[in-house]
C-alpha cells in the first residue's frame, strides 16, 4: 500500500506492506486524515517515533466482525494493555504499555489502511461529513477541557493560540461560556473564529489583568505559558493544551504565590465530539486551508509546518 | 526599639521607630519570632522588600480593644485592602493591593514591637505554648494542601523535601491519609519526621514509579520539581507548595502527556493549624534547632541559612 513513513526523514513508500486485523482489530481504508502539529514536533524527533504517521482520519471498515462492516467510522488514538495498574485502575489511556496511533509503536493513518482495535472505533453518522470527521480527534481533546474543569457558565474564558487547537478550543467553549476569547498573533486566524461568533484579540493589543478564572494555553510556546500566568486570577486555572518540545526557561513562583492551578489536558472523549459536529454546535470546516493526495504527503506534512494554513488535509481514499 | 532591619544587608537597629496602632490596628509585643525561607530569599532580593524582616511570630497584644488587651496572639501575614474586585470577590488573601507582614510594603515582627489590624489576630490557647505557637503560620500553610486537594484518607501521599516546610506538610497530611512518605537528602532530618510515625526515604534510595496520586513539593528545586512529575501517576495532582526564586529550565510536556495537575499552594487557615496545636495532633517543637536573642538576629539568619538547622528562632521579649 501507499503510506508516508517516517524513518528519520518522512518520505511515500508506494508498496509498504498491508498491514491485516488480527483477533479483536479492525482493518480500515483510509478515506481522508488530517496533519496535526504532533506530526510535526515527530518530525523533529518527538517521541522517537518510527513508522507509519498520521493519527487524524476517518475511514471505512473492511474487515471486522460484522456489526462494523462498511461502516465510517474514527479510532481514537490509545491502544490499551488492559493489565497494567492503570488500565486495571480505570486510567487505560494512560497505560503503561500503550500503543498510539502514528505516535508511539503502531503505525498510523497516512496510508491506504490501517488497522486498529475494534474497541477504539466509533461509528460516524451519515450528516457527519469526511471533513467534518476528520476532526473528531482533535475536537474530542479541546472537549477534554470540559471534562477536567467545572465551568461556571457566566465564566470568562481566554484562549491563547490561533492555531488548530486554540481555535478547536474555542469553539467548544464557546457552546458552554457566556464568552470565549481568542487570543492569536494573525488577524486572518481570528476572523475564522468571529465568524463562529468568538470574541477574539490580537496579542499586540491584549493587555492580561490577572483576573480570569480560567485560561487556556494552546501556543505551544513559553512566552504563551508566561502569558497564561499573567491573564489567569489568583486561584484560577490554567489549562495546558499543547506540549513543549524542549525544556524551557520558566519561573514557576507566580503559581505558588497566586495559588494557580494548571491542568495538563491531552485527548479527549470522541462521543462528546462527534455529537457536536452531527448536531451542528461547532463548526470546523471552516479551517480547512489546503487538500493533498497521500501520494503528494511529503508536501502536506510541509504545509501544515507553514503558520499561514490551518488544517492540511491528506485525502486517501475517498 | 530594636529590629532587624534589610536595607540592601541585614542590620540590628537599636532606635528604629516605635510603631503604634492606628484605626482597627493592634500593637504586639513580639514574644518570639521564626526564621522562613522566604526571609533568606528577600535577602537576595526577592519581593523587593526595604524594612523589618520577619512574618512568623507569636506576641501580646497590649494596644487593642478591649477584648484583645493583654492575649497573646498570632497573626495572618496579609492585609488586605477591602476594596478591590479580589478583596470583593472572597480572595482577600489574594488583595491586589495587600501589604504582607515582613514580606511587602509592611514592617515585620523581628522587632520588640509590630502593628497589624485586629481582623488578621488569633488568640493563642493557654495549652499552646509560644515554642508553638510561632509555627502557627507555617502550619496554617500546610494544613492549606487539604484546603485545596481532597484526598482519599486510603490514599499515600509523597512529600519531597525534608526541610522544614516539608517536614511540616508530612505532619499534617499523616493526620488525614494513611501513608504520608517524606522523601529528603537528610538522614538526621528524615528521622525527626519518623519520630513522629512518617515513613521516609531517602532520595538516593528513591525511584519514582509515576503511581501515586498526590505529591507534595517543599524542595523549592527544579529538580524536585522534576522528581515530583516522574513520581505522580497520570491524572494525579502535584501541590507546588515553594517558590523558586528563578527561572528555571523545565520541560512541561509531561504535565500535558499524562495529564497532572499542578496547583500552587501558599498560605493557609490559622485555626486549624491553632486548633491542631492545641489538640495535639501535630507536633512541631522537635524542629526547633537554635534560638538567638534578637539582639544576635543576624546571627540567627545566617544559621537559618545553614542546612544543617531546622527552625530558628528569635526571642525578643519572652
Amino acid at each position: 500500500m501507499r503510506a508516508i513513513v517516517f524513518d528519520g526523514r518522512a518520505t511515500l513508500r508506494k508498496n509498504y506492506a498491508d498491514p491485516r486485523a488480527g483477533k479483536g482489530q479492525a482493518l480500515l481504508a483510509v478515506r481522508q486524515a488530517g496533519v496535526c502539529k504532533t506530526d510535526l514536533e515527530i518530525l523533529k524527533g518527538y517521541m522517537g517515533f518510527r513508522g507509519v504517521l498520521g493519527h487524524e482520519f476517518v475511514g471505512t471498515v473492511i474487515d471486522a466482525p460484522a456489526e462494523w462492516q462498511g461502516r465510517r467510522a474514527v479510532a481514537e488514538i490509545n491502544c490499551a494493555c488492559g493489565q497494567c495498574d492503570l488500565c486495571r485502575g480505570g486510567l487505560s489511556s494512560h497505560c503503561r504499555d500503550r500503543t498510539v496511533l502514528g505516535i508511539a509503536g503502531r503505525d498510523g493513518a497516512f496510508a491506504d489502511f490501517v488497522v486498529m482495535p475494534v474497541a477504539t472505533l466509533h461509528r460516524i453518522p451519515d450528516n457527519v461529513t469526511d471533513d467534518q470527521a476528520v476532526f473528531v480527534e482533535p475536537l474530542a481533546a479541546a472537549f477534554q477541557i470540559i471534562r477536567q474543569v467545572r465551568l461556571d457558565k457566566d465564566a470568562e474564558v481566554v484562549v491563547l493560540g490561533d492555531g488548530r487547537l486554540g481555535q478547536l478550543v474555542a469553539r467548544v467553549l464557546k457552546t458552554v461560556v457566556r464568552r470565549a476569547i481568542l487570543v492569536g498573533k494573525h488577524a486572518e486566524k481570528l476572523q475564522l473564529a468571529e465568524k463562529q461568533g468568538i470574541q477574539t484579540a490580537l496579542l499586540r493589543e491584549f493587555a492580561p489583568k490577572a483576573n480570569c478564572p480560567v485560561v487556556v494555553d494552546a501556543t505551544g510556546t513559553s512566552a504563551g505559558f508566561d502569558l497564561a500566568m499573567k491573564t489567569v486570577r489568583p486561584r484560577g486555572i490554567i489549562v495546558l493544551k499543547s506540549t513543549f518540545a524542549a525544556g524551557i526557561d520558566l519561573n514557576l513562583a507566580p503559581l505558588v504565590i497566586n495559588e494557580v492551578s494548571v491542568i495538563g489536558s491531552r485527548c479527549g472523549p470522541f462521543p462528546e465530539a462527534i455529537a457536536a459536529l452531527a448536531a451542528g454546535t461547532v463548526e470546523v470546516t471552516s479551517l480547512i486551508s489546503k487538500r493533498f493526495s497521500v501520494d503528494d504527503g511529503v508536501s502536506a506534512l510541509a504545509a501544515a509546518a507553514d503558520p499561514a494554513n490551518m488544517k492540511v488535509l491528506i485525502e486517501v481514499g475517498r
